[in-house]
């Protein structure tokens, strides 16, 4: 998408300096972590998946230029370029742009054509949306997502009280991203003033008062909502842990029994909408591995452990667990109770010490026994239970209970 | 509070005819569930804890008017009135205000002096601001919470460009909780225009228009958010299950092996922020166990079940766990890995079977077995493990891992 309708250089730039101090948290909020990768990488993710990105300027604060680096390090971040911003969010933005109007001599990091500011506390912004702002910026000059207003906007006398309200259809709200041609916002801020810099809200106000250039407003998606607060930093990882489990690769063994248990899985699966790909082992599937981040492996016996040894291998080979944690739950079915017994006890600790060893590469491993039963009703609730397991440990991705052998 | 400042009688109207259709859910979003109850109830709890709030009027869509009365008899609600509501929100209101004006008659509900006028779907209004509304609509006919803009507001063009941004500085959001006199705000709907009523977005507007009121404006907490889309549900949940998690009452048991786990786990959740009560036995500690809702009971035998049982039957007397789920956790120290294996086989069953029973009661029982080890490492590290779980039990709340025999 957009790979012909975009044949000029574009860049973004995030502005990360702020402190966030409506979190409530010690940590800005760009810099608060989740499933183990802070805000900010997941935002450099979504430009970087985006063919015609080609740079990424990150504005940080002095003390945040280090562990900003590391980030970039640590999650193999490609097409960033981090630099140090101003005290206010204008002086970051035109930090940023500076730093793109130097490397016009780079061949590797050309001058950008149009260039796109978001906030790096926007995770969720999709391809389809940024290429509208990016052609309207492009056509018009500059553009910007707008949302409708969730609340009334009032007028407040000088006392406190009521003075008006607005006309909600005739007002927006004006969100992030936004995009320029390059020379109109670069020449905005260049001659803005020093109260632009230091109390101005708006570039795209900027760019209408100093380069004369009216913005094409479209409508964005809600999902394009800013983490403020602690509670979004909750919600935001929500919505990430919900993406990451629409999908489970079922590894179903050869043996009659647990293709049973297999076939019986997907459908509980499939009807709690779940997509579920089935294979007999992973052999000569390592394409299907790398689709999906969570994997259901049944056995009756100990042999699981090395096929799993296995799968860790492909993943870390391909660095498939680098940007998200991959989920395996062990189904162990046991044809009775005494073998259920023995096993346990037998094979506790090697799970534990291998859950514990790859859980370093990002791959979180569970066990799940679940004992045979000849009445059919006892052994359909076993499954429903086993089911609902696996579901919350692919949803919740709980680091804390790799490891332990749970019961269905 | 509040007690001898509000003098007069106070009615609530909680408008909840609404579809919600912005969440994007099947459910309307008040309706939504989590920690096994409605939205809806946690709103109406805030309200019903209030000794000066005299009756709760929720309106609600034809369809809704059982499962709403299903949800104040299973949550024991006493002070809500339902009625059935319009086709839009304001007419929702005018329908709640009509019954308060007809229950006039009632002693036992008199015609308020003040009306708070809310959203079902804003369940986090504390008491003191709540205070600030009621007086200040009690003295100036009407009152309503504003907060700062999160965005920039612009008018655009009807081509869709930017015309203008308003000044930030000189505009709010008009929020939820108003308060009325209820003569003002009665009044104000008795005289309104069908467009008003189709079309309307503000109480305060209507009382300004209609009844020459005008509202004084008071700055509300963030926490007077609205729970709009899906992800707010997911944010919802967080701010009331991390305050579910900030106490905790450790049972510590007589033994000199329990009382130094006990006081190892006393110091690793206190610096973790938990505040911490420990007592050795639950006899004669009734009022204790009614502080919180997180339970930690160690053990070395087999008898703190039916401790386990005595606690749950106090717990169902005083209906301890009707609004949130309490949480027992049961740690088994074991003295040696051999009496952790003979322990394992012989509990587990016990265990499962009362987990079941009491989480009809709505208590989550867990069960963790750690080994103690001389090697003052080894056993270091075993409590540190333990501690994690505990603290990720007592957060989640997950139903799903009742009855499961971790192991620290």
């Amino acid at each position: 998408m957009g790979r012909d309708a975009v044949d000029f250089p574009v860049a973004v730039v995030l502005p990360a300096a702020g402190s966030g101090e409506r979190t409530g948290l010690a940590t800005p909020k760009q810099f608060c972590t989740f499933l183990n990768r802070p805000l900010i990488s997941f935002t450099i993710e979504t430009f970087e998946r985006i063919p015609w990105v080609k740079s990424i300027v990150v504005v940080v604060a002095k003390e945040s230029r280090d562990p900003m680096l590391n980030i970039v390090q640590q999650f193999h971040h490609t097409k960033v370029k981090v630099v140090e911003g101003g005290t206010t969010r204008h002086r970051s933005i035109f930090s940023g742009l500076q730093a793109l109007s130097e490397s016009s001599e780079d061949p590797v990091l050309p001058r950008p054509k149009v260039v796109i500011i978001h906030d790096a506390v926007r995770p969720f912004v999709d391809e389809e949306f940024l290429l509208k702002i990016t052609l309207a910026a492009k056509e018009q000059g500059a553009s910007g997502a707008i949302r409708p207003l969730v609340s009334t906007v009032i007028a407040t006398t000088s006392e406190g009280f009521l003075d008006h309200s607005l006309e909600r259809t005739k007002y927006r709200a004006s969100e992030m991203p936004q995009g320029f041609l390059y020379d109109v916002i670069y020449q905005a801020y260049q001659r803005c003033s020093e109260f632009d810099f230091e109390f101005g809200t708006e570039c795209l106000h900027l760019a209408l008062q100093y380069s004369g250039t009216s913005a094409k407003l479209i409508e964005g998606p809600p999902t394009l909502w800013k983490v403020t607060y602690k509670r979004d930093l909750a919600a935001a990882e929500s919505i990430i842990k919900e993406s990451l489990s629409l999908s489970v690769c079922l590894i179903s063994g050869a043996m009659a029994e647990t293709v049973e248990l297999s076939s019986r899985l997907q459908k509980n699966l499939e009807s709690h909408h779940m997509t579920v790909e089935v294979i007999s082992c992973i052999k000569e599937n390592n394409e299907l591995l790398l689709k999906t981040r969570n994997f259901i492996q049944i056995s009756t016996s100990g042999a699981s452990l090395s096929e799993t040894e296995e799968m860790v291998k492909v993943f870390e080979e391909t660095k498939h667990a680098l940007l998200y944690p991959v989920v395996i739950v062990q189904v162990q079915l046991c044809m009775s109770e005494e073998a259920a017994d023995i096993r346990k006890n037998e094979e506790l600790k090697a799970i534990v010490d291998l859950s514990r060893m790859v859980k370093q590469g990002n791959v979180l491993l569970y066990s799940v026994q679940i004992i045979y039963s000849k009445v059919p009703e006892l052994w359909e609730r076993s499954v429903e239970r086993l089911t609902e397991i696996i579901e919350s440990l692919i949803r919740d991705r709980n680091p804390v209970l790799i490891g332990q052998m749970l019961q269905a």
